[in-house]
């Protein structure tokens, strides 16, 4: 389970491998490989946790929706907290309570800042196509005025991300290694499948399908 | 984009198959199959969310966390969002407004209710692992009471719960249909890779590991 609690000197040094607070290159690469997004906000003095995208433009996270929905405004304040994880694998420990997780995650909480700008809106689109698939933004119809109007892009510093990660095998006291059960770590990874054209496709798969497919 | 905004008649009708508000048994499903969840609290007036996993007994929803932890207590309120998400793959449309992404998901809003007894709270952490490894419980040492004392677990009644689908190819106006650019869907799983066993292990792979290999 993952608790992290009656964490004696002897347990926090083995638990030295999952840490905290990392630097802003590790944070930049965890947003960057992990482009699905948890995103909360308050409304009426309740949380709200939508899943979304994000992508990372220099030193801010940002994020889309549409102009009339929750994520764009009716919030009781600007304050959102994002926050990107990767699952990797359920460590099996020979207790239930040294059971846990290996993951990877970023946390930014901040406030959120709406692009006005229809021209910087429009770039920071492109920029999110870029990422997930580098050449498909121009080959695509352009967006009409409308289709701008009625997406709204939202940002957030990056100045107050932290992330965390947990790996490696199950970590547990030495006297629980005598007890008769399996134990080790179930890996897991998103994987991506074949590409399904539509009805109506004529064109071939581009590359950038592929590039997905061997580095998800 | 995942935008629902400028919906004409006919653009709603294209959506039909993006539907919310589903059946109680299409929530225990979804709730079920997808343990990893997102939990959003509300913290000096911010929100915060975290990665967790939950697991249900009967028409209630769980997640547990260190006692010490700001999952169990510390909040301005007992309001939290549990949300269990899936992502079934990306939906690449021939114009950038209709790019989406196929999922499936479940949204629940509510006072969380901290298990004090601590037989009871025994007894759903049995199910948290009866769900996950069948069997294992019982091969595992029993927890002590120091451990028990340190695990809060939480729960949520279900009867707000709401379910989200999205399924199938992109949903376009006809007239963007021949825009020269590969269009349909990229498939995306959750895979487990191959149990790999810690350096202490001498008892050999539970079925249950095969199981979720089989079947995530």
């Amino acid at each position: 389970m993952m608790n992290e609690t009656l964490l004696t000197e002897e347990s926090r040094l083995r638990r030295e491998h999952h840490k905290g607070q990392y630097d802003r290159e590790t944070v930049y690469r965890i947003l960057d490989e992990n482009p699905f997004c948890h995103l909360a906000f308050v409304k009426q003095g309740r949380p709200v946790v939508i899943p979304t995208m994000q992508w990372r433009v220099s030193d801010m996270v940002y994020w889309h929706g549409s102009s009339k929905s929750r994520i764009a405004h009716g919030n009781d304040n600007a304050t959102v907290c994002l926050t990107a994880s990767r699952i990797d694998g359920l460590v099996l420990a020979r207790s239930a309570f040294e059971h846990t997780v290996n993951f990877e995650s970023v946390v930014v909480i901040g406030e959120a800042q709406v692009i006005e700008d229809e021209k910087h809106k429009a770039s920071l689109l492109e920029a999110f196509f870029s990422h997930l698939f580098p050449g498909r933004w121009d080959a695509l119809r352009t967006m009409t005025a409308q289709e701008l109007k009625a997406t709204a892009v939202m940002g957030l510093p990056l100045h107050s991300a932290s992330a965390k990660i947990r790996r490696g095998p199950p970590n547990e006291p030495e006297e629980d290694r005598a007890t008769r059960v399996w134990a080790g770590v179930l890996p897991m990874a998103m994987q991506l499948g074949v590409p399904i054209p539509d009805e109506f496709n004529t064109m071939p798969e581009p590359d950038y399908l592929a590039r997905l497919r061997t580095k998800p």
